[in-house]
């Protein structure tokens, strides 16, 4: 019985709250929150004790692992104390805004050895475990292009905006760790196009709300990632991957799973968010790895890898060029 | 070149008659109707000589084959001028609405050895016959049930409905020859149900526009047949054969490939009625086996067995039983 | 919170044991099993305390409610000690297989006014509800045709078949329940075709295994329901409800959310069975009735009903006629 | 009567002359090809004269309108006899290699104000064209992103590939006509990411047969183009725009219309290369607009604008950056 520290208890902490309190083999043995009242929600419903402070947690050796889900500005501090703890720990994407700290801490955890999973939950979806699996059996071929397009139902709030580091750091950081997961290998190049369609306000804070960023690989693969923050037909997330041999391709989920056929013709209910199960997935994921003493994965290093790509894809939509992406430490 | 003679001007003799005329290896001779100018829309359309009398044609000797898109009670006395001119036939279905004559002049052509088509054209629907070549071929296995739903798009005009025999005699006749070509036998009894739901004048007139039949074969396969005379979405017709070892489904047409989604969902256009194009495959089968010599499949028998089928549904529509089926001579 | 008595500890009763341990309602009092192992099993998993015999549970007066999810012949016994004790009941299908004694017992409840739940728990299905509200606020139209096509994936064993009352008082039972409450009236009139394709060792039993069932409503409405009892290609369960004015079609669920394009064409993989999560949403209404004290649905007298359309169907499989089905008590 | 003068009895000169003998209200006057034979091939099908001079053609006053389907190389010699003569002309693409003879010549066709039709013949897709009516009807309000996938199912040979032009000239170049036509605006900018994934044969001369083209628009639209070469599931193309109140997407033509259910899961047939019956649409659309004295539409301009974006393309290709469009004549 794994014990946790969380750390945060907004919309994606309280969600490892919950499947941590629902997991066989884990439970919650403190919650921190620098909004008191927020932490005590996740207590009420889902066990742990409330920590006053942080100390409250390091202090305590009734803990097992970490999960760190606060505000990003906070990820490095806390990555530090789990490392100094010895704590394996889940870590939210992104590690932090800074590259600079990011490639500090990514060398610091990986001279202890201690195990950092970061949070690129999409790799635990069902579907994409069954595509991937399916690539690296070969049975596509050798990959020649994949595409992504994903569309949020609806913007964030735009205080979210301010502080998430970006579009491309903040949303599209989950692409740049899915398609070299896909593709086997790193990317050498992006090219980066934005607009702000969906909401002046976050043109004003010098964002865009809509992208395409296209990426090349070293094998001559391609891959163009679309974002949206917008989609009034529910949450769009569809992944297409074309080989030599075939295609993949996910097929969206919708509400029901009912026809209803009309003079006008035949409709269907929305698209839903089935991304948000693999929260759990994801969870279960580092819970084993931690038990059976395997290295994590998704690293922190594929953290910052995928952020290495994201600021290349930043620095690509202020020049309007391809930039190659440096991975060296 | 194949020279036709084409009795009936109407819907069916129409497009009969254009296809000919797109034929490579065929074309109008003659064109007859009662009402002459129906006729002479169809010469103007399609060429061919417009036909004065019966006799006129029947004494030409430029004629190779006859098409009889006539009404229903003509078929008979026509089938026997073709016997007798010992010329290749295309007979729209039903034969006629008595059976006895019916029996009677099927005897007659077989003893004449003459070819006569039945136009049970869904059978040459490239899909059906993709169908039709799997099962034969084992893919399914042993054939468990056929299950049909066709429903028109609009009821046809009450002038059509009194005469045509009755819904189960007129419409459902294409699946009481369909069915039995995909399981490889005969049906050895039938069960309708009926019911008039579209308008009241069909009920007036003692008939039915929906209805559920179903059959049994020898081998303890089982099918249910559900026709309607009338769909708000557009004409539906689908087809699922379930075997041993799988399935075969027809998908529905739709009249453009375009997905609209929109806040309230997903909408499609509506069906189209596909089965238009099996008139010209059907055509086209026919003057193929004229030419070749070689027999012509549906044969005049397949047209009296279907009749025998719907015969047998009547009689269970009146008596509330299920009705076994004599296909003796 | 509700306490429960489990009475049957076998496939469908662990089902229902874990449905109330992880409702925030109801928790488990006592589970009796004539084969203790199998009820020590249960409370190993889902809580409770086991009972040694029944007289243990009905002296208890910790109890609030029960659940009968014993074998069949069981069933009536049972339900007439939870009348005595005035428990609310939630009891499986069918209620007994003598249909005299269901008269008797379903008299026996009405009379002491006690909610008896029978668990035909497809009517809780979230797709099948969006259905029957829709045909209740009158999108259809009139409704005019049900067509049902549900297949098992895999025969169960011939053990269960020997006692399970045969194919349509096992199986179809759920649909006899279902069309009518769709079609918001019962059938007047039934008939069945059946036969024995999947396994020999079920006709050996005088029992068949695959069915088509034809119903006609007073209104008019006709219905038709096929039944099997294996699919190579997995579980199959669609539903089509046929109105004037449109229509109404389940889709298939996938074991996955991936297409698979290769140089044959397109691959989707196998359908799963989803009418599993049926089980926990029809305890969740009868827990919420119960603890609201409104009445509940489906009632035992809706059990009884669709146990007389099954007797009607049994009847015209012996007959090969339309049986009238007679709900008189 | 239109009768048509048609240079180039090649594939499309073929299809051409096949939808001319077809039409209503055209016909062949005279084939042109450097290769005799296949102009032959061309007359013994669809009828016309053989011309055995080019001249031949340009002497006669039995033309009515112009078919430029030979080599690229020839396009413009033809095109400035046929402003010369004053006829009509429908010009396949592209209309020559060399942009600044495109300009020349699509300058004096203006100040002649010939009617001449560019061969972008997917605007007169049944299904685009339907798309474009919503779009213009503002069904989707603001455009965001278009997103085209477009892969042929087998490379072209060698050959045509020397002479082609180069992928983004030769293929790309429809997809840079339509998606303006969607966008309702030319876009400002392109960059271009392509490989040489299909055949190295291919990239020894210098092409590319895999590509990502991204386009920005001057409202912030964005779009990218996906095409390759070659496709082991048959041709794929699909059109996707997402605005801010809906999204449009095409679906897949499959070779049959059958599902196949079997113990592996559900096949489909392979996709069907729908485009083709562009051709005929086209052509039905400039000889409706030459009869009714309307301006054809795409027009010559509209062919020197697409290859304007694939030269920019080619441009951004080589030096790995945006490269903005010049229209400017």
């Amino acid at each position: 019985m794994l014990r946790f520290a969380l750390f945060g208890a907004g919309r994606a902490g309280s969600i490892h709250a919950r499947n941590i309190a629902n997991h066989p083999n884990a439970e919650l043995g403190y919650v921190y929150d620098i909004d008191t009242a927020a932490a005590e929600r996740v207590v009420a419903s889902f066990g742990g004790h409330l920590a006053i402070s942080q100390e409250e947690v390091w202090s305590s050796d009734a803990i097992d692992a970490v999960v760190i889900a606060s505000s990003t500005d906070t990820h490095v501090d806390l990555l530090r104390r789990a490392i100094e703890a010895g704590l394996p720990t889940y870590c939210e994407k992104p590690i932090d805004k800074d590259v600079e700290r990011v490639k500090r801490v990514v060398a610091e955890a990986e001279e202890a050895s201690l195990p950092v999973f970061v949070g690129f939950r999409r790799r635990f979806m069902p579907d994409l475990q069954m595509m991937h699996k399916k690539i690296r059996n070969g049975d596509l071929g050798r990959i020649e292009t994949v595409n992504i397009v994903a569309r949020d139902h609806e913007p964030p709030p735009l205080e979210y905006a301010k502080v998430s580091g970006g579009f491309l750091l903040d949303k599209m950081i989950h692409y740049f760790d899915l398609v070299p997961w896909f593709a086997g290998e790193q990317p050498s190049e992006v090219f980066a196009a934005g607009s702000c369609l969906v909401d002046p306000a976050i043109g004003d804070l010098g964002d865009i709300d809509t992208a395409l960023v296209t990426l090349r690989f070293p094998s001559g693969t391609l891959s163009v990632i679309e974002n949206g923050r917008r989609s009034v037909y529910g949450v769009e997330e569809r992944i297409e991957i074309f080989g030599a041999d075939g295609m993949l391709q996910t097929t969206p989920p919708y509400d029901n799973q009912v026809f209803h056929y009309t003079e006008n013709g035949v409709e269907r209910s929305r698209h839903v968010d089935y991304a948000q199960e693999s929260f759990a997935h994801a969870m279960d994921a580092f819970i084993h790895a931690v038990e059976a003493s395997e290295p994590v994965s998704p690293s922190l290093r594929d953290g910052l890898r995928a952020q290495l790509i994201a600021e290349a894809a930043n620095e690509s939509l202020r020049t309007n060029k391809a930039v190659k992406i440096d991975y060296d430490p």
